[in-house]
């Protein structure tokens, strides 16, 4: 009755469900909770998401920001002091009876965290002394009222992790931004590989209490454009609206400048399984793996025991690494190397009699499922070696497909044409991403289904003298990337 | 309008009033967020909690249990399976709406993990091959509908640890208890230096589906016992509930075996913040404290470029340490001391004109306060030294106190004398454990308001011959301890 082991589909034939599937047979998460929209992540994903929050917990704490933790729950008063600034209101849950009683105040589970923390922000920030102030809380909830969800995707309940930082100048603010992007860079793409570009969102699609809002964006297979990140430009919005206000050094109050920064966890972990993946499940770089190395046993009776005490030698002398020996009884090798394959570990090491007799084990790398040979004394170098090659193996597949779904189109036919071919990100001209553009947009997103993404940041590109907007084929002011999105 | 910089009791005199100072003046928390008995958690105290949490993830993993996160909330139908066992659901909050709209079906705040848990387990455990299976969860939250709240004492959110483990047979989960209460001793004892007593609680006591709890109790200064974690032998009463059969080698359909372990985040720090603490506020061992060395520049003009720059060279040269340089401008020397003093910071250095010239540094213990002049040279090296020697003070002075608040007594009027003048753990003989025991615990209760915190684990004190229970006078079988309780 046990289902079928492997991925039963390709993942360029059918990416939604290879994704369900991997999801699933790897083990990252558990749909079964029995609460609609809340989902499980069982100990192999948990693994590479806490991962993923150690990484950005290092970048930001580098930056003198300062762990804190609120609250799952916000006030109803301060959520609808924020109510014209987000915006969450009308799919935030609420707590509403304790036992068999009503309670007294209804409270919301947190959909952001602007408003749970702002209010006591008015309290501890004072002076210009006390600026700048950098903060964050990881490792926690949101939760929305979604009314579809996906693993990873989208959930009632999901994977938050925010900075909101607060400072004397908007200069500062400004710098912030900066800083944001880089963290998002290093994690992002130095470490988990997933190639992005930054962008500045047009007017209509900013985070509504913001003066601008910066994204990240990568593309999944499908080529559906997938925001990894935003970090906010809140100018004094919320410190007017929640009352943060500074003694300045010359003695005046006035409102504090403020940024907020929210990565993704999900969307992350998401675009990681997405973009990495291949036909046989997951594909990991090596310091992201909850396993990294797996010693695989080849036995077949009469050398068993020599060859376990040499798999039981290697693990021990490569303990520096997540190492773990599949000696697990009742499972064929071939079982075993498409489980392994299946969960992404970057290198198999099998052993069998024949193996043992030329003091040699057979290093598989998961990337290209290549096999080397290798001499038992020679195997730590070797790994070390490999290491860097899967890593870069993985890191140039996903620049190519990025590269190879990011092209350019000057007519909206031409623009229509790629969408639907290539999906994938299409560098346009377009009149305005001021909100005056929103009408054009509009028209992209009726007739192609595409979303404009904004405009490159910091650098925002040139546009050709005499270029006509893509939509309604007036002069345009600037180059836009237009893509499906999810 | 700034309020009085110091704590304003001794600590001695009015524990419950120094107590309440030291967490709002040392900046761990703040009781103001407006959700009543929702605590926010401010970077100083939540970095301390954050330490507590790395200790236990790490004893926790080196015990082979693998991280998984489920999610802030349960399901209305496995509370209620859980409900005999666990009974929290006469306190929980309950989600009912969301937006405007009344939600299908309802859901809790989690309570505890067992009814979260113990379903997808049923799921993900079938084969004794699967076993055993040890999983965890950390930096979490748990919600109960508390009446009344104190800051890390009691809170209708609390921050939660849980670890769940699956067995073949009771032996093993027998050896998981000690295992746990190992782990126990490792981070409240070893890391924390929090002396306390392992029990086994009576059965009136236990947690209602255990068949046994076992539970690591410390002294606060108030004389009042505190529990600090338990771990408790579920026998198969929650594999019975949730179903988690084990097919076993025999190829028979058997119910598992159960433990859980839960130490009490919260009351860790609590109890640190309590036994540690002086009348000048906090006192942190070493490796706990945000900030271990603070520099202070004392300034007074002339040499003030000269000071500051060494100041930073030292604070190069200790950067393997968590160093802070308190060069504010504005702040006297002596309210820098306060403050760091107030926050437990193990060690300061102070640099004035006439040490500069001198080519020397003050340092000074938060312990004992004492003023050790040391060359710069020598810095490094008596650092080293200090540590080793701050933290055996905050220990011995720990294990004093404990020791000299447990007591014996034969009689129940030595017992009221005791409790009553010195508090403490009272050692009395006692008549039964069991239930039977239990109208003579009611007694103690209600003459004295002490709790029979159970008998000593895993070894057992043995009672002398004819000694008669200090509540019935009838015989004695157990030696008990008895204490006001938390």
């Amino acid at each position: 009755m046990a289902k079928e082991q492997g991925i039963t589909v390709k993942k360029d034939q059918d990416f939604s469900e290879w994704y369900t599937q991997v999801i699933e047979k790897a083990e990252l998460a558990d749909i079964r909770f029995g609460v609609q929209g809340f989902l499980v992540h069982r100990p192999y994903g948990f693994q590479i998401i806490r991962k993923i929050y150690e990484y950005l917990e290092k970048e930001i704490e580098d930056d003198n920001h300062v762990p804190f933790l609120f609250p799952t729950v916000v006030k109803e008063e301060n959520l609808k002091k924020e109510k014209e600034h987000a915006g969450f209101t009308p799919n935030v849950f609420w707590v509403t009876e304790a036992g068999s009683e009503k309670i007294e105040e209804r409270f919301a589970l947190r959909p952001t965290g602007e408003a749970q923390i702002y209010p006591l922000y008015s309290l501890w920030l004072r002076s210009h002394r006390d600026l700048p102030f950098k903060g964050y809380q990881s490792r926690i909830s949101a939760f929305r009222n979604e009314m579809t969800t996906r693993p990873f995707l989208r959930g009632r309940e999901f994977l938050f992790f925010e900075s909101h930082d607060v400072f004397n100048t908007h200069e500062e603010a400004l710098e912030q931004i900066e800083t944001d992007l880089k963290i998002c860079k290093t994690v992002i793409y130095d470490k988990l590989k997933i190639p992005f570009l930054y962008f500045k969102r047009p007017q209509w699609d900013k985070f509504k209490g913001a003066d601008s809002t910066f994204t990240p964006d990568a593309l999944m297979p499908d080529g559906k454009r997938i925001q990894l990140a935003s970090t906010h430009d809140l100018g004094q919005n919320f410190s007017k609206a929640f009352n943060i206000k500074i003694m300045t050094k010359e003695r005046k109050e006035e409102y504090a400048w403020q940024t907020c920064f929210g990565p993704g966890i999900w969307r992350i972990i998401a675009s990681l399984i997405g973009i990495h993946g291949d036909d046989n499940g997951l594909v990991l770089p090596f310091d992201v793996a909850p396993v990294q190395i797996v010693i695989i046993p080849v036995l077949f009776g009469k050398e068993d025991r020599l060859i376990l005490k040499k798999c039981k030698e290697i693990k021990e002398q490569l303990s520096n690494y997540r190492i773990k020996l599949d000696d697990r009884e009742g499972y064929t090798p071939g079982y075993k190397y498409n489980e392994w394959e299946l969960k992404g570990v970057p290198l198999r090491i099998e052993i069998g009699p024949r193996d043992l007799k030329e003091n040699k084990a057979v290093l598989v790398k998961r990337t290209d499922k290549s096999k080397i040979p290798v001499k038992f004394k020679d195997l730590k170098k070797e790994i070390e070696k490999q290491i860097q090659s899967i890593d870069k193996e993985i890191k140039s597949k996903a620049d190519k497909y990025f590269k190879d779904n990011t092209k350019e189109a000057n007519t909206f036919e031409e623009l229509k044409k790629i969408i639907q071919a290539h999906r994938g990100f299409v560098k346009v001209p377009f009149c305005s991403i001021n909100l005056d553009g929103e009408k054009c947009a509009d028209k992209i997103k009726e007739k192609i289904s595409a979303d404009v993404s904004g405009t490159l940041y910091p650098k925002e590109e040139k546009v050709k003298p005499n270029s006509k907007c893509v939509s309604c084929n007036k002069k345009a002011n600037h180059i836009v990337y237009v893509a499906k999105s999810y």
